[in-house]
């Protein structure tokens, strides 16, 4: 498993990357329920996915979890894995940092991190599905920043005025 | 729940479109197996979700599914549900109509009776998620001719050189 560090020039605190554990599973709810862009119906959603991470039979498919810290503290989580029926295709499906932590490269942590987990185990493609609304323009900002592009969009996906954003990258 | 049937002008036999049973499993898989289009990883996922419907204490955004019987004999089926963190949309998964049987309505007739529970349910959006490559053009047809419209193409989705469509429709 990986166990990887990463520092950005000027930061005043190192920022961590390592694979979760099942004992941060609260950590991962408080991180979302803290977020002020994801809210209970998420958290619930992200727990479940979590839980069947742990309880399951391990499996080719399963979710891949990232904890990020800095000064001994969780600050944000990633979760991927590949998609199912695809040739090699990863799907990030969840990245959260704390409201407080933002701008201090933890987001691009976990992003490098994800990528170069999915390199290693042979990936072709990764895409992210997120929403169209002003509050997801930071994480929107994060994936073109990491190279990803808006390739599709699915008109009133989410809800009316809220379209699915399709973002894509080729590793 | 649904009990319904639709007749086509002209056809031989009447289509018969009801809620799958549990005992129905294997002939999902057979429909799969001899489809010439689905192959035994579908299968597999089909069987999965299948299983987790039933198996599962009941959720809002279980899985739901439709035989199509024609003659005694089940000819087809459907898979569809609501999509998780959307406002009522809701996901086609899967529809597969044996070789023989196509072209007389079991498909047509599998759309029409998802499409009357999704509304009935409260549907808002129906999504249908498929690939780009020649084999599945005659289910784009199918979604074309139900009033489904490809808003959505991401390149290289499912493999190089087979992209996934995205159908939609207002209900």
């Amino acid at each position: 498993m990986m166990h990887a560090s990463y520092a950005r020039a000027g930061a005043p605190a190192q920022v961590e990357v390592r694979p979760s554990r099942f004992d941060e599973r609260r950590a991962i709810g408080d991180i979302l329920m803290r977020s002020e862009i994801f809210g209970r119906a998420d958290a619930e959603c992200v727990d479940a996915m979590f839980l069947e991470t742990w309880q399951s039979p391990p499996r080719e498919d399963h979710y891949r979890w990232l904890s990020c810290w800095r000064d001994g503290r969780m600050i944000g989580f990633a979760c991927y894995g590949p998609e199912s029926l695809t040739d090699r295709t990863w799907d990030l499906f969840w990245i959260c940092v704390v409201p407080e932590a933002r701008g201090k490269g933890a987001g691009r942590a976990l992003m490098v991190a994800v990528e170069s987990q999915v390199r290693q185990a042979g990936g072709r493609l990764m895409v992210i599905y997120t929403s169209s609304t002003p509050k997801y323009a930071p994480a929107r900002r994060l994936y073109e920043r990491a190279g990803f592009v808006c390739v599709a969009v699915v008109p009133d996906y989410y809800a009316e005025g809220d379209d699915l954003n399709i973002y894509w990258k080729r590793l």
